[in-house]
């Protein structure tokens, strides 16, 4: 098989495999094509909830064709007996071939054990195939495993000029409904959604997926550090269910913690940064040792700042629109107490489109 | 001939000429082509300068296979002896057989004489073709016939946040080369390029086009009521050519006027707004009668948001950045009283695409 044919059919994995982000975690997104005598006889992604993994379900749709055939599996499969047996084992059994994947799963309980559980088999294997677009699609797992966090998206919707609203609030609204409808389904493909406080207490947003038909929604998660949101609004009503985790910090009032617990609410006590407002990179920490691996953050401006300030956004997703609010507008970002250029976060594009006269622009983390 | 078959032949003819963009004020940048059995025999586009016109050179081209062939024009050919003859007449004695045409030219001297010259000798002429685009493509010289001013094309370039420099003045360099040469090319394609009176004592700027090799240079236009403009700078050290204007208040001091028309500006004078301020439509008037049909305007903040709320910015480009430059940094607009959206002016988007890793985004007025 050809470089180029490995890359096309590891394309379609890493496709397939994008079906299962926001749904499975703590487990990665994987997708799975097995392909004999060049045609796709199996499909399969890692089911909502992480179960079953995509290879066996890529297995049991090739049937017999799966012998002598390749598998495109976009992560290392997995050489541990946990729910369920593993997915190396299971690709030997069925007599494949040839397994190509895209990445070495750092999970400590496989790290090469797939790939060397598949040679000691005899099954061929390449790695490394489309290794950067994987990385990128398994970001959230990898950083879970790596540095104990997950991966973080940053929305940001504003006028040409940079602002989400006029000086007197008037915010609804900046984009227009094209737009509106790919932040939900942004929101659908991570495990959580995730605000400040202040615009908790500004928008009194639900967080949840709408219009999309979607069967699972995202966590919600709004960091407050006295937790000083409305017991009256939206979120306190929905509390329970989709769940509703509040960071905050050591000095939040006993009252208000047993309040929002009563409401439903999952709490989570954060370590104060040197300027005792939560430590970002903390609440992350907290997130991820809960399991989750790709969060969703909406702003507001000040807690935006801070993510970026910290170098913990890893993508960023822009939806500029067509009009000029002026300097008087709210900034989209808080202060960053940037004095030198060479000081600021900086991005690389990865994409610009119209978004139904919008402009979309995506860009992941450069430096510094 | 198909509709088809003018609409590609009519875009041809624009893209030729827009090669004149900002080398043949105050006429219209027009293109011609001429297609005998299918097969273009001629092209041509208005001179720098203004003359010839495109129809009598794509004749020369075609020479005798003008005869019975088709001549797409972007602009009704002229009816008048000016300083050429009428261009309907060279075309008629070509022997042209039908001429296509994209709108009608509003100039009090043509406005359907040329059609109708044509068809009094027995051409067959087809009008309206591609009318949008060629009213995009002509929107300077169809504005200064009808509004008496140029077409206004705003630049931005700035942070993913909407900011021009660090709180410190640090802008150098938020875009990248890519977009900065890109800069060059659409001040190229202008008659003038314009800043404020703030922007031209921070930045001390040439205004002119370098890394292109550009035969011709852009007009400067500095607006500054009080002519406060530093007068050991580059500006004035290179006053004399390209030629600078200088549009200035009845309170700028005589003594100041004076050095200025000393170093070899031109000086115009323009009416205040209620504000006291400038008039941003007696500055466009005023280089309307001066015959400027495309200026290119660069800022700064406090400049574009007066001519964005007289609503006469008629394009907007914008280059953003991916870095992240937070509250403090200077904001791309200045104030503009904006309290409800309903009231911002707002751009409908031409295109977005990738400008050497920053964003390139064209949007046109769409209102209020």
């Amino acid at each position: 098989m050809s470089g180029a044919g490995d890359a096309r059919f590891m394309a379609l994995a890493l496709g397939l495999g994008a079906r299962g982000q926001g749904a499975v975690w703590p487990n990665p997104a994987v997708g799975c094509v097995i392909v004999n005598a060049g045609r796709v006889v199996g499909r399969g992604w890692t089911a909502p909830g992480g179960r079953p993994h995509a290879e066996p379900q890529a297995l049991a749709r090739a049937g017999a064709a799966a012998r002598g055939a390749t598998a495109y599996v976009s992560l290392e499969p997995c050489a541990h007996h946990g729910a369920t047996p593993p997915c190396a084992e299971a690709l030997i059994a069925a007599g494949v071939a040839r397994v190509v994947t895209a990445l070495e799963d750092p999970d400590a309980r496989v790290a090469g054990r797939g790939h060397a559980m598949l040679r000691a088999a005899g099954v061929a294997v390449t790695t490394g195939v489309l290794a950067a677009e994987a990385a990128r699609a398994h970001r959230g797992f990898l950083l879970a495993r790596t540095e104990g966090r997950p991966a973080l998206t940053l929305k940001l919707a504003s006028s040409f000029d940079g602002r989400i609203a006029t000086a007197t609030g008037d915010s609804q609204w900046i984009t227009g409904p094209e737009a509106r409808r790919m932040v939900h389904a942004l929101r659908a493909r991570h495990d959580a959604v995730m605000v400040g406080g202040g615009t908790a207490r500004a928008d009194d947003p639900m967080l949840t997926v709408r219009g999309l038909g979607v069967a699972r929604q995202p966590l919600r998660v709004v960091c407050s550090r006295r937790l000083d949101l409305p017991l009256g609004g939206q979120l306190a009503q929905s509390a329970a269910a989709p769940p509703l985790w509040l960071c905050h910090g050591p000095d939040a009032a006993t009252g208000r913690r047993e309040a929002w617990a009563a409401a439903g609410a999952r709490l989570i006590e954060v370590r104060p940064g040197p300027d005792r407002q939560l430590d970002p990179r903390a609440i992350l920490a907290a997130l991820g040792a809960a399991g989750l691996t790709r969060v969703f953050c909406e702003g507001g401006g000040a807690f935006a700042a801070s993510l970026l300030n910290a170098g913990l956004v890893d993508e960023l997703v822009g939806f500029t629109a067509g009009l000029a609010l002026g300097a008087e507008g709210r900034p989209s970002l808080g202060a960053m107490g940037i004095d030198a250029l060479s000081e600021a976060p900086r991005f690389r594009l990865i994409e610009t489109r119209d978004a139904g006269g919008d402009v979309l622009h995506r860009w992941e983390r450069a430096g510094p």
